[in-house]
């Protein structure tokens, strides 16, 4: 653990943001999301037993949103006719808010396949054991301003 | 690069400082210190290039020194008959000052060949460039407090 | 994750646990334990992020007490003097017995220094976030019995 | 061994039945299978000397199968002409119908060539000492429902 | 698998039983054994969920006792006053009597801490399932006679 | 060494044809092949100083032949106009037959590059010092039958 | 640190600077470049905390600029419409002047990603904290001829 | 294979051959020596299915005994009481005489212990499938004198 | 070292001449030649300080060169236009000529960007520091005859 | 290769020189010296075909010699009675000279197995193919000074 650093960002995950750069994404899945087999030629760090919104929180006190495309942040649209309610994605704009003052307007919604294959070619998947639906989230990585450390 | 996290601090070095726990030491070196062979068993990690001041002041504001133990900063004590002036020392004791409320009263000095012999057993040594004497730091992990994350 | 099987076990965890036999012991170490240090002969398991109570629950639904001993759990007795209070232990009483019939009887207290040389012996050190004091909690693994399977 | 957990599951078969996510395919393969060639891309786990059906009975305790496609359960087709007799399916639908309450219904067959391509894309092959012919088979992993937990 | 060698010696474990040399000690182990950290300096194999005897039957048809020692079997001896029954020996000396014609005579006990001391300096220790009492078995490898291959 | 098992099979070498399947292929080569850049996505075993008839023969005692396919053996047809005699397939042929009935009838020859291409994929290349002209010699496995354990 | 050869060229640096020959390319990068990503088939080496000047005229008091193409020194060229200013241009400009008599002349701009598509081939990427716009550059190797050593 | 070098010395034989130095010492043992375990701090190189003569010829065909001591090159000593032959060191002295003038007087007999004691301190053994009795030898390393090359 | 071998080859490059077989290719390459990036997919032996005809010399001791082929050394042609002088050929012809009697004639020249290409599919790839212009050399290996050894 | 460094020095070499610190010993050894097994603890870096003064002289090129100690070169001592001559001392000395004002005053002499003592805790040792005797040599890492980069 670390000063002023969220305890549940663990050594190595901290490693991996921090070599990150401008454009790198990051995918943080839910607990039934192959990041194995997703994540063959990513860096996959499990965070077990954890929900999606607390490390989302915490990595985006640490980790920009890219400010040079409109919506850096990635969520799985809902496939046509699934009566699916997502709840969390809510949860999910209230975080973004408090850190990046473009809130929900940063986020977009891309088809299921898309997704997927856009998170083979993420920079790192991070696995948690969240079981809310339509919970996968994808963060692209911006520019960390010189005021900011 | 992270927001709020000093830049010097690379991306390994980070995963090191979260990963050290409650009394173990890590020493910043300068750069005609043997780090490597007294490393043989501890984590290496080199900055070359950089003095040791700005390492130390970086690696302060995210690592809390040991508080159950009086001085948990070392410095190699000057040789008896040695002239040598050790200017790097006050820039040590305001850097520390900065993040420790016991300032100067933290920093110890230990006989020369004692230091070496802790050195051998610091989980990291962080190798820089610096061109002082006597500038060899040791530092002991404290407890990281709740109302620090 | 798997059906019957807390999701807070990772799969490594998992993996070390099942390859854990009679009489190997399992250190479940608060936030501010040297995990790294204290385990370079051990398996160090990160579970950053959780309290010890979540982890040893989970632990005791898979895992079984050695039954060939008295107290094949170990708390690290209060330093004399040191008026520090110990909730936690109450927790890990009410969890102990939940999963073994002789809940605070197979807890023994083990002075620091001796926790910590069993500790460097031990197969498996988890690394928690918890924040707790006092909270690190020794293991031993018992007999598998053939009506558990 | 685990409590509640049977005795043929490995610790690295447990492991990585644990990792893997919704979508991924698990092969069960017989003696003479070409395992390891065929899994240059996969993980193989070796269970010689076991037949399939134990260790099919062991994997669905834990393992659940897709609900979101028809037949989560692929056998290999017999090749048209090939009068032979293949009574292992039956115990095969026995033991799905325990742990799957679509039985039967959840088991489809594919070409052999199929089957071939399908089983070098598995994320695992468990290499048993199956002597019975027409015996591999492979399974597409599910959700685990929090109910399950 | 291989004509005229039982399948359940495993590729690996084939491997290391060839490169066993005279005076070479086994270890087969029971399911609660402590293989893994008894093993830090061994090759533990693993053969989960199979019993000793059928794993002790196939090993002895390719690997030759020791015929300069007496007793190249050993059983950990029952510890005194302990009333436990030993069945699963009588099948250990009809199992050693097929492939040596010395049978029970080849077969010695010793003292529990020794049997650990000396299991820890084997060459190889095979982790098996057995669940039958003091069903551990410590074998010593004889020369391969030239008529033999 | 093992009771039954030429002694020219050395410990890896079993190891690799005991996890080789049905139809996967072996490739003994001559001392001039280039069996390390050939055999760049297989296993390579040197067995140097040996010819490829003693091998041929250890291997052929526990590696059977593919019963599916008519010609599991192959031999690098010679090239058209080369007036070179080939000794050395006679020898193959009386070993062939020792193990498999169908003796001459199953082994094919193949034009040169297809042999070097079929090479390539082979599971492994065992490289001899054969000094015979036409030497190599592909085998392809084929299903250990019960009655063989 | 040896004699004659900037401190700031850590170790691996200057390995990796002397096995480089003739065309290779190098790249000095800025603080948000994603370093890791674009050079998987590259060696990066992290120079966390440096700007890109010192850097620059380190590497080039060892390393040539390649004299058989014209602008063996790349800079990424502004995006067009863009008003930034690129003062650090003209340090660089300075460094190169002292290092190769061409000066700016052996300077090119090329188009954002074409310099990405270069840099994912190049042989290095040096990751620097180089906070400057538009700061990245890359260096293609010249011959070292023998009066220079 | 190469020119001037007999083809029982495999590749890696060779370096390792080329890369001992004055005062190092080979064992060459027989096809049932403890190699592996014996030389667990050594190098171990399989020539499994050759004797000791042949590579024995071989190896001095390269490698200089040393000259600098009596008896370079040490055999077993028979156990008293053991009406055992040895007519293998026949063969090892008319070998050692084409090599080194000294012949049989080069060649010094050692307590079954020492020899064990000294082998597990040898930098290399080679485990070859002699089948004679009393067969290991070891040999120490000589210079290659300038007129050698 | 060892009798008969020139010092110059190193125990690697005596491994890797030794492994090679008939028609694999290997490059002598200059000190400016970009041998790492070449030689990715190739074996790459540093012998830094030697020039090329004393490693070519030593090399053509043991390794032959292959003799279906007409021209089994190529060498870089000089570009159009270009008036270098290449005098180092003519030490390259009468080292041939020592080992091969077809000298010269079995030296041919290859287009500059057509030898890039077959360097980069060479076995191996040795740098050395030549300084002379033109001097990277691929020779191709042939068949080791009997009685050469 | 590099400007204003020698070629002799490889990459690797260089690399070991720069993190080499003050007090850390190197060995440069001749052909027939054990350097491998010498420097089972140490790096060894083979330069094969080189002799020790080419070697020495570009290695003092860049690497200071201590000058807290008085003799920070060692030479093994002639053992008594030997009537050997040393004329390589003489080269050495001049080399020194050439890099150290203290010239053959920096040298001392130490008795043949506190040679071998010291040389097995070097942190380098240089394996070159010296032929002339008593030619080993040990340099001690001094102080790199400010003014001398």
């Amino acid at each position: 653990m670390l000063k002023g650093i969220p305890s549940i960002l663990s050594p190595e995950l901290l490693k991996v943001l921090c070599e990150m750069g401008h454009s790198d994404r990051l995918v943080i899945s839910d607990g039934n999301f192959p990041a194995e087999s997703m994540g063959k030629d990513s860096i996959v760090i499990r965070l077990d037993g954890h929900g999606v919104p607390e490390v989302l929180e915490a990595v985006l006190k640490v980790f920009p949103l890219d400010e040079y495309i409109d919506e850096p942040v990635s969520l799985m649209e809902v496939v046509p006719g699934d009566p699916v309610e997502t709840p969390i994605w809510d949860t999910y704009e209230k975080i973004v808010l408090k850190y990046d003052k473009r809130g929900k307007e940063a986020i977009g919604h891309i088809e299921r396949f898309s997704f997927y294959d856009q998170a083979k070619t993420a920079y790192t998947i991070i696995a948690t054991g969240e079981r809310a639906l339509y919970a996968n989230i994808m963060l692209q990585k911006g520019v960390v301003q010189p005021e900011e450390q």
